[in-house]
């Protein structure tokens, strides 16, 4: 087996869980936010900036690697770790959210997808085997089975078809997959927003077996409220013993709510997103670099925050950065995101092994007062 | 005296000059290459990735920072150094050069010169005496006269009242500075392509007497020998115990020619510049990153450095991110260029104290067996 995973505790007042993930690259402690280093490299930031934040394992694209600059490329590199020099744990997704999301550009049948590049039109296919195939190539410590992520809202019986199919498409992955000494599988449970269609899910990826499990589908256009009670209906028919990743939540409001829920990992692009557009997770809210009234604030970012960022640079100099468009500005805007949301997993798991973690999340809310949205 | 110029020796191979200068933000080394930070930034770098390649001192531009964040806020930010972060010696241009590239956006009277901005088109006014409370109000260690820089080519008429003009303004200038004892300001010379007019200049400059000078107008279009011919023409009329600075010009011929000719500091925008755009200088030669030979590969840009980039990435994933428009492209190709820059100024030093800055040049050339141009 590639991963072990050791549960250490569960908080006492919340019922989160702490645990620790041994994988090929290092041990990883949960809940964990992961970094997402799409095209092989965490946007503006140098894996040196990332240890030191530390940051212990990212999250890399299947779908992009592979068009660019093509898995055979990283195989040859020696993987995926030594081409972009990062020595710790990664994660590979399978490139399905990304095939299912190009729209007019893709067909579904049951041996897979077919679809055409974002880059330059030309025609590709994914099917559970050839994601794997890929996944084998890039050489990620966790990789992911590849499923459909049925988009929201969706009708019933749409909704049921494509879970089905995502888990006969597990099973072909599981058989399709060459190194489960190296690279631990991971299934996903979809099922839209419906709670029988999750456990259905749920019991049919279980029932193939993998070491660890996602929840896909979730923070795709629904409310929030209703992604939290489609975790609580989903996690129950988890196995306690394996890691849980919700993929693709990242904002801090959620990050709690899952951990809260029973989440063990979690990632997004959401940090270094919005740092490229100007705007900063804080302590005490959200901070918009371009308003007017930072034009002479010379004080910190965040007056809580340790980061680099908040140690050298005013919001002033920051807002120039911005609106003079250099890449310093989105460095160092990167910078403390990232910070920021590794900063606050390591609150919340110091928070679970002193069995209080109800009481962090009130009075995180308490300064933080406001939650961030993908669009931003 | 803010600064003080030490003469350390001679290269009895070369003539060429080592020197130290005092400033009161530290002792640099003479032969000197100064990375240059437009916008209060060396673009895609950070102060402690500067310090770590050993860069002395920074330029920043008097124009760009007057329109934007605005020298008042620089100001009551402390200063330049501390509105950026830059603990050691800065100089700034006067915006002289920036305002006479506008072109027609640009009226030039004895009083000064009105102008557009680039930005937003906003009416605008630099005088010498302007030109130098901005430059207080930024407080650089080094301060630049407000010059004209004539185009090439120009007729000698135009040329000759230029340069009379600068001088009236370079009185003006020293006479408008309000902070000697901590800034040095700089007299330019100008006189185009003519030897009797760059004599005039220069003895029209050094009358007015300044710590510093520089020789502008030069790498403005002209071929390299009529810039090295310019240059063997105008430095004997300037003071042997004075630096001498060579502005805009940053290639690394044009760097050992600079010196070989009694230059002691230069500046450029073209080892940042090329690199955003993926040429790198390398010690044997220049390598365009795009190229498909690239590919796949896995030795570093440079087999003769030991920078950052050259120790922990290939050419292979530095394509890859430069094809797939990755900020990190940008950090590790200006990373790398700087370096090879600034580690060639070092080289010289030492070759200087050595007495071989002849043997180093024919070296050098013979590995790298190229030019660069700013339009690359």
């Amino acid at each position: 087996m590639a991963i072990q995973f050791e549960l250490i505790k569960t908080c006492k007042q919340s019922g989160a869980r702490l645990g620790r993930l041994h994988t090929p690259h290092g041990v990883i402690d949960t809940p964990i936010f992961m970094p997402v280093g799409t095209q092989a490299t965490v946007k503006a930031m140098t894996p040196e900036e990332l240890e030191d934040m530390e940051a212990q394992i990212i999250l890399s694209n299947t779908y992009h690697l592979f068009l660019r600059p093509g898995h055979e490329l990283v195989e040859k590199a020696g993987g995926l770790h030594k081409f972009m020099n990062w020595k710790h744990p990664i994660l590979t997704d399978s490139g399905g959210f990304q095939v299912f999301s190009l729209g007019d550009l893709r067909k579904i049948t049951e041996e897979g997808v077919e679809f055409r590049s974002h880059l330059d039109g030309a025609k590709h296919f994914l099917s559970p085997e050839r994601a794997i195939e890929i996944e084998n190539a890039l050489g990620a410590d966790i990789i992911m089975a590849f499923d459909e992520c049925a988009p929201y809202p969706a009708d019933k019986e749409y909704v049921k078809k494509s879970l089905e199919r995502t888990t006969r498409w597990a099973a072909r992955c599981k058989a399709a997959h060459k190194k489960p000494e190296q690279q631990a599988l991971f299934g996903i449970v979809q099922g839209g927003m419906y709670p029988d269609l999750r456990k259905q899910s749920a019991e049919e990826i279980t029932e193939i077996g993998f070491p660890g499990y996602a929840i896909g589908g979730l923070s795709v256009g629904e409310p929030k409220p209703m992604m939290y009670e489609v975790l609580e209906q989903t996690i129950p028919y988890l196995p306690e013993d394996k890691p849980r990743y919700l993929m693709g939540v990242g904002s801090p409001d959620d990050l709690l709510e899952g951990v809260l829920r029973g989440v063990d990992m979690f990632d997004c692009v959401l940090p270094t997103r919005i740092a490229r557009n100007g705007t900063a997770m804080t302590s005490v809210g959200k901070v918009v670099i371009k308003n007017a009234k930072h034009f002479d604030d010379f004080t910190p970012l965040d007056p809580n925050c340790d980061c680099y960022t908040c140690r050298n640079y005013t919001k002033a100099y920051l807002r120039h950065l911005y609106k003079a468009d250099e890449i310093l500005s989105s460095r160092l805007m990167s910078y403390h995101n990232l910070y920021f949301l590794i900063e606050l997993m390591k609150n919340v798991r110091k928070a679970i092994m002193e069995d209080r973690l109800l009481d962090f999340k009130d009075e995180f809310f308490e300064k933080y007062g406001y939650t961030v949205k993908e669009s931003e």
